[in-house]
């Protein structure tokens, strides 16, 4: 008889933006004459950049010819964008990466989702509270933790991300293994420093714990001195893995194409201290389990880093935070508490009632799809995430009908 | 600390077809003068058929455009591709199945891989010798297995595909609750009829076991007495999942597209024999850590299903089946045993010595990649597999190479 990983019957009842996508179809289905206008999942709404555009049209040709034809390519990733990576994304911001460190990908979804397998199942994992919730699933999924009860998973440390601490978590009072950190942050938008990030190198380095760095946002970042990559902070090399995105950067949420980065100074233990380095291990699972990204679409997002991609994808960036920060602007004049919106998409809200309910006001009442903070963990309770992913027009006729909805609120 | 996963450490050294590329580098880099010819690796060498690139650069001049950009696709894959695999791979040939039971991935390389993870980690799973690798790496990764030891992964029972069963293994005499085939295989080239897959998929309805089809090389197959999916054998729905790619019937090695059937009657058990259906699970899993195949790739793979797409596809496969009858009419001539090459790409040839003494041969008096058996399996030993992937002359010029340095062997 075969029988069930049991731990996916502990995962709760299903995935946050399925639901939400279901509930929204169920309205329209009810009220076909409403325009919704869509501000809940992190999509991006853009055409690709028109290097991108150009680069993979020319790839296709290459693989419509005898010559130019390519089959299966480095699981790794081809060279070509590998180097790219390094040198732009890394080495011009005087963090020693070298290509045969980074790995590319299909989705960091995929990356940060799999990573886990490298590890035992009985280390002590670190997630935040809200936090995107792939990282939770996947260790659920893989037994690293108990039942879910009271809106958490039994066995897992928390850290709480509130405005008590500015959505920074601090460090963790007990001794923790793996920590998932997420900056600029999904789902609150909010950004660390230097100094701070600096706390958690050296928490993981006097712990042997690793650090999973989630850096999708970071061509959101417009600061100079805050930390685009982790490997800015001096020692990450040993302890950080960093996930990163053409999603967001590029508008490649329908193309897929990302990259993690596995130095090879980071290590895992065996049970007597013997150390592995994680470069290996990773490099094994994904010659295992994966055969690498489509080549047409890593010319495509190997383009970015052309002069005229560079100047296409701030272009991009620019015109999302123009979204953020009229967003913003609307909802700190209505009065609402919010994070975010600075050096990311998202704007991170307090609603003063009930996550979901606040979720159906805004849709209900204003045919405007949000994401409700309770679906990103306990202390998303009473939140809501807005995203700047959307045309203008759309986001500036959005806040308006969110304006006139939140003016009948009785609070 | 943080601990390595214990069981990545009882994996063999190295992925095969990686041990394969360095020996033919290092040979290259020893002899630069020499042509090599590669009929090793699985790897198709013709250029894309013409409707699936029409329909990629299609497909990219929507993603350049404010209204024909796509972002997220569906997790499972695009309904009009969803739609035309049911209607064309399964229902015209008579198998129900519906198009909500196919997810669409970037390859089966990765759905074969991950599928394991919804299954305990105490069953019992038979696996072919030889076989891809992929099935046991990714089961002993999980922990399904004990160590490697005299060829073989304890915990494992092992289906002997030899001579003496015409490579087609027999049922298991012990109670097994998973099944891994592959037909037309990969790597011996062997194909089942319809009454002997009948047989095993009556002794998974018996026993409460599920088969994995692997069925990557369907296209391969000219004789409509044979079964190009397990669904033609009735009763198969509750209880095969499988596996199918783009990658061999229309030169997607490199593009990256493929899916798996997951029926909705396909049940797992928990202990005290409740029944889960598969079909929900594999969707938990998917949307959870996979978000969606490339749209452009997910059109162009859609092309093939048009009339001028089957015509390329025909074409396609009528090149490669011609190159492997040279092959078989070589071999024959050479005096060697052999199966395949009928209705697969592949030829598994009994060399009368050590497999990689013979890769050697055929690399260093030749000047042609094969891939050694026993990198397959303890039964692929003393076997290589020679790919008909390649053009017409290079086939021609690497059998004549090989007919000259085998003839110098003693045997």
């Amino acid at each position: 008889m075969l029988t069930i990983n049991k731990h996916y019957l502990k995962l709760e009842a299903s995935y946050l933006f399925s639901t939400i996508a279901q509930r929204v179809a169920a309205f329209q289905a009810k009220h076909p004459e409403r325009t919704i206008i869509k501000l809940g999942i992190g999509d991006v709404t853009r055409p690709l950049p028109e290097v991108c555009v150009k680069a993979f049209h020319d790839a296709i040709d290459e693989m419509a010819t005898e010559n130019g034809f390519r089959g299966y390519g480095p699981e790794q990733g081809y060279d070509f964008l590998r180097e790219a990576i390094a040198i732009h994304d890394f080495q011009g911001r005087g963090a020693h990466i070298t290509p045969d460190e980074i790995f590319v990908s299909d989705g960091a979804k995929c990356d940060t989702a799999n990573i886990q397998e490298l590890f035992s199942q009985d280390i002590t994992i670190a997630i935040p509270d809200p936090v995107y919730p792939v990282y939770l699933d996947s260790n659920v999924m893989a037994g690293r933790t108990g039942n879910f009860s009271e809106g958490r998973y039994q066995g897992i440390v928390y850290l709480d991300s509130t405005s008590d601490n500015r959505f920074l978590p601090s460090l963790p009072t007990e001794k923790v293994d793996l920590i998932y950190l997420c900056f600029p942050n999904n789902p609150t938008g909010s950004m660390i420093t230097r100094k701070e990030l600096g706390a958690w190198v050296d928490y993981a380095r006097a712990n042997k714990a690793l650090i999973l760095y989630d850096a999708a946002y970071e061509a959101f970042i417009q600061d100079d001195s805050l930390p685009h990559s982790i490997y800015e902070i001096p020692g990450a090399r040993e302890v950080a893995i960093e996930f990163r995105s053409f999603s967001k950067t590029a508008g490649f949420t329908g193309t897929r194409c990302a990259y993690t980065v596995v130095p090879k100074d980071c290590v895992v233990y065996d049970r007597v201290g013997n150390q592995y380095p994680l470069h290996g291990l990773w490099n094994r699972r994904q010659c295992t389990k994966f055969n690498g990204v489509s080549y047409p679409v890593q010319r495509a997002a190997a383009a970015i880093y052309t002069q005229q991609g560079k100047k296409e994808v701030r272009e991009l960036i620019a015109f999302y935070l123009k979204n953020a920060a009229h967003i913003c602007e609307t909802i700190e004049k209505l009065g609402y508490e919010y994070v975010g919106g600075k050096y990311s998409p998202y704007v991170w809200i307090k609603g003063n009632m009930d996550s979901w309910d606040f979720f159906d006001l805004l849709l209900e009442q204003a045919g405007v799809v949000c994401t409700p903070g309770s679906g990103f963990g306990k202390c998303g309770a009473g939140y809501i995430r807005l995203s700047a992913f959307n045309s203008f027009e759309n986001v500036c006729e959005a806040m308006e009908r969110i304006g006139e909805a939140l003016k009948k609120v009785d609070r």
